[in-house]
């Protein structure tokens, strides 16, 4: 019997586990489940109301979705769970828990059930803004070096805004807990019974630096006395590059349906991951597209590339630096054309079609050539997060005549996603980190041919398109075979495992030299407008949003 | 009984007289008549095809309206032609005939039937623009003094370029003509059987100053030497200043059912004859709102105002300066907001309310503060006519968000109107013409209080509206009442008479101090993308349109 390796990767909204032949990459078979709390952003499960921007999560969901879901995926593929050489896991991040000693969370303790702080912070909790505005001002106030692997700014979504909302809103809270720890890191622990904490989310997430360590603790005393000793107190643990095995299943082993002893690999995020998932390597930059894009590239090459969300070593592969950068409004914008541009005469031809206003708009779009339109458009609907990390930038677009129509502006705000990826790529090459090739995944690069000739065109790149539909479960079964490790069936390396078992498709888009060469132009004027209106030239943008907010 | 004057207002497809009591402007009655040629853009009656942008009218169809409309609209009033003391009339412009010496139009005779030169080439006749660049380019070249009286660039809907179209394109008719004369005059000519040109369409279709006269034949020449004696030769006759009479009706008068006798006034263009209907005194500023917008403005100072239509003296008034400026996109932008960017779940909402997309934008518009939006336009989807005289510029708006409504676009639009109605009036004040107050007329400018509000708010000035929804044949009549005289129970001065029978509305839409204060900073906001885009600085619009005409 072929060896299999099993991939869980979690979710915002659920979790679902694949199980992978190792051999080949085949995808067996799946099982997926919903967290049966789902994303608590009004109410703790006792009633107790949350705040604006909160969100959280109940941590035995994820044990639920591992109990119910891998089982079933073994008993579909009718592999037997002696066959199973390893298990790899993904998450969302930072989504940050504080445990006991032993692991136990605190929001499962009677006497903090009902303390919203007790519980895990996810992703998306977006409650902790003011905290990571006095940390990023801070940071350069003291010019902590540190910073520019950011891009020159903390997110509110990381460990660190997170940990101090919890001191100052709930100090009994951060009394009580021995550690903050990512949930990924949290599930392999109760897997494995011993503590890890992957790379990937402690440098991306927590301003960990494999040589440098965590800021010091000068910095996290000038920000608060008492977060002096945040680190040795609260997160006290050695950092585990990707690739590594994480420890064995034990004698909980049964509850998933696995055979302790089984290995574990260090947990990972679910961008990450997908790197082996399509054969990535160095110099490959990987863009997951959806509502919003993420770019995970991986480079022999520490630089400081303006405008990054993070550059982490062992952070995608061991003994590489893996880069982070990000698009925050993609599909979204095409979205909020079919939403508020779509006329009624097309909504009624989409119904006779029986298409829906994405494929009609789409149509209507591949019929343009490159530059017909005379549109060009900023895109940044929702800020900007890479190059100029401004989340006060608004969208712009520019050309419009009184027949201007809705695919029009459907195909300008495509074509400037790609200029935004463009001007990712050439702030990578600048800083000296090469980007050689170019693969997408996620469901919009999938669907939408137009969209990745345009890219391709814009980029002038080959595109290659990622093979599986559930990239993140594939890399993390990747992950999993590799911390079995060959001896046991698996891979010592995971470069190896990422040519066995990860998929591209066939199809590549290559780009058409006169579309190309329009595309130039019109990427040059998309450039101008970039730098009037993102790098201070003209704060227009700024300014609206400040009469916005004293004009409500 | 009362003394009445009749107005006949000769727009593009139909013409409609107005009865009008002479002491108190009470309009007594009127009737319409739709042209029975229209607007020949396709083929001539006897079916020759004709070129792209060509757009002719047959002159007989003036004369019918006269014929039918006057005795209808007389008969309805009850008044007698015994109590017409006056006729005034006014037209499109710049719309232009040749003719021979006794008045008898080309197309009329059986020899020119087939050719299209032959017949009136209506104002929006757009087959002479290769003309026009040739002039503007010469004119330019030759630092003709001119030039700036008309913003630095001759129409090519305006009289020389469609001359010089029939010279190239057909010589044999060019030759054949006694005169080329506007169809206003030409009507008056009929009525009368005296030839006048009316001061307004010399001074702003015809290049004619009152002291300086017509481009040089030096200029005439250097355009083609056929052309050095155009003026004497084809336009001879002295120019009179609105206000005055043009003569008496003849024995023709039964045909249009008033007796001969009664006073003609010089005839006069649709925008400028509105004046006196809403009682403009000099200073004020009328705004024609419609599609697009057009400014009448009076001033005792001539000035070159940077990028105007033309200034004229008794262009509007006698013995004051008019001068003209315009927006070439208003109602249009809402239009294109309603075709493109109206949901269908808005369409919906409106057939459920019983309104038009209009008015459900607007309500839901009005609801916004100035300011809340977040968004600024650029009001120039169909280019800018004043100040920057450029049809290459094109639309943008800045400033959007994923939360961006179909609304909030709706009323940027409107308030980017607003701003470039505010950018003209500042460039008179600038230039040292006084604006004092501000009169809209217009299907838009009555129906929507919003709208009117905004433009209030952003011009801090109050806006009177205009009290006759037949303003260009009131305006007509008030003429028509000068021409006659007080002598004959009308009146010497087209300022009593315009005192007595121009009619405003009791609405006055004044500024809010708050909204205007915003208002300020937005405009403000305006001004520097209007310069950035419209002076050079970027010329990204210029370059999109560049593009554009490559890739099709």
């Amino acid at each position: 019997m072929a060896k299999v390796a099993i991939g869980v990767d979690f979710g915002t909204l659920s979790g679902r586990a694949l199980v992978v032949d190792v051999e080949t990459g085949a995808e067996l078979a799946s099982a997926a489940l919903e967290y049966r709390h789902g994303v608590m952003d009004e109410s703790l499960p006792g009633g107790k109301k949350l705040g604006l921007d909160w969100a959280l999560q109940y941590p035995l969901d994820y044990m639920e979705v591992l109990e119910k879901t891998v089982p079933e995926a073994l008993r579909l593929s009718g592999v037997s769970a002696d066959d199973v050489i390893g298990l790899g896991i993904d998450f969302t991040a930072c989504t940050l828990m504080p445990v006991k000693a032993d692991g136990k969370p605190l929001c499962l303790m009677p006497e903090y059930a009902d303390n919203p702080h007790a519980y895990v912070k996810l992703w998306k909790h977006h409650a902790a803004q003011a905290q990571a505005n006095r940390i990023n001002a801070l940071a350069a106030e003291r010019g902590e070096p540190w910073l520019k692997r950011y891009g020159g700014k903390i997110s509110s979504e990381w460990a660190f805004p997170k940990i101090l909302q919890t001191l100052e809103e709930a100090p009994e809270i951060y009394a009580a807990a021995d550690y903050f720890i990512e949930a990924a890191d949290w599930v392999i622990w109760r897997l494995t019974g011993k503590q890890t904490r992957n790379a990937c989310t402690a440098g991306y997430k927590a301003i960990y630096h494999k040589r440098d360590g965590y800021p010091s603790k000068a910095f996290f005393k000038a920000l608060d006395p008492r977060l002096e000793n945040v680190v040795e107190d609260k997160m006290s643990c050695a950092i585990s590059p990707l690739g590594t095995k994480a420890g064995e299943l034990g004698d909980g082993a049964r509850l998933i349906g696995l055979n302790p002893g089984t290995a574990v690999a260090v947990a990972n995020v679910d961008a990450h991951v997908t790197m082996p998932a399509v054969k990535g390597e160095p110099g490959a930059l990987l863009a997951i597209m959806g509502t919003s894009t993420c770019h995970i590239l991986v480079s022999k090459e520490e630089r400081a590339v303006p405008g990054m969300c993070g550059v982490v070593e062992d952070g995608v592969y061991p003994g590489y630096f893996g880069y982070e950068a990000g698009q925050s409004c993609v599909g979204d914008h095409f979205a909020w054309v079919v939403e508020n541009c779509a006329p009624a005469a097309y909504v009624e031809e989409a119904r006779v079609k029986g298409v829906n206003l994405h494929s009609l708009l789409t149509e209507k779009a591949e019929k343009l050539a490159p530059g017909e339109s005379g549109l060009v458009a900023l895109d940044w609907w929702n800020g900007n997060r890479s190059v100029l990390v401004d989340v006060d930038l608004t969208g712009l677009i520019l050309g419009m005549t009184l027949q201007t129509k809705p695919e029009e502006i459907y195909r300008a705000l495509i074509e400037a996603t790609a200029y935004g990826t463009r001007k990712i790529i050439e702030t990578f090459r600048a800083a000296g980190v090469a980007v050689e090739s170019f693969i997408a995944s996620g469901g919009i690069a999938l669907k939408n041919p137009m969209l990745m000739q345009i890219y391709a065109d814009v980029l002038r790149m080959p595109i290659r398109l990622a093979g599986s539909a559930q990239g993140p479960a594939l890399g993390s079964a990747i992950f999993g075979a590799v911390a079995a490790g060959q001896a046991r069936g698996g891979y010592d390396s995971v470069f190896d495992a990422a040519r066995a078992m990860g998929k591209l498709k066939d199809t590549v888009y290559r780009p058409n030299e006169r579309s190309a060469d329009i595309y130039d132009k019109l990427y040059a004027e998309y450039s101008i407008l970039h730098d009037t209106f993102g790098t201070g030239v003209n704060d227009v943008m700024k300014r609206l949003k400040a009469i916005k907010r004293s004009a409500v």
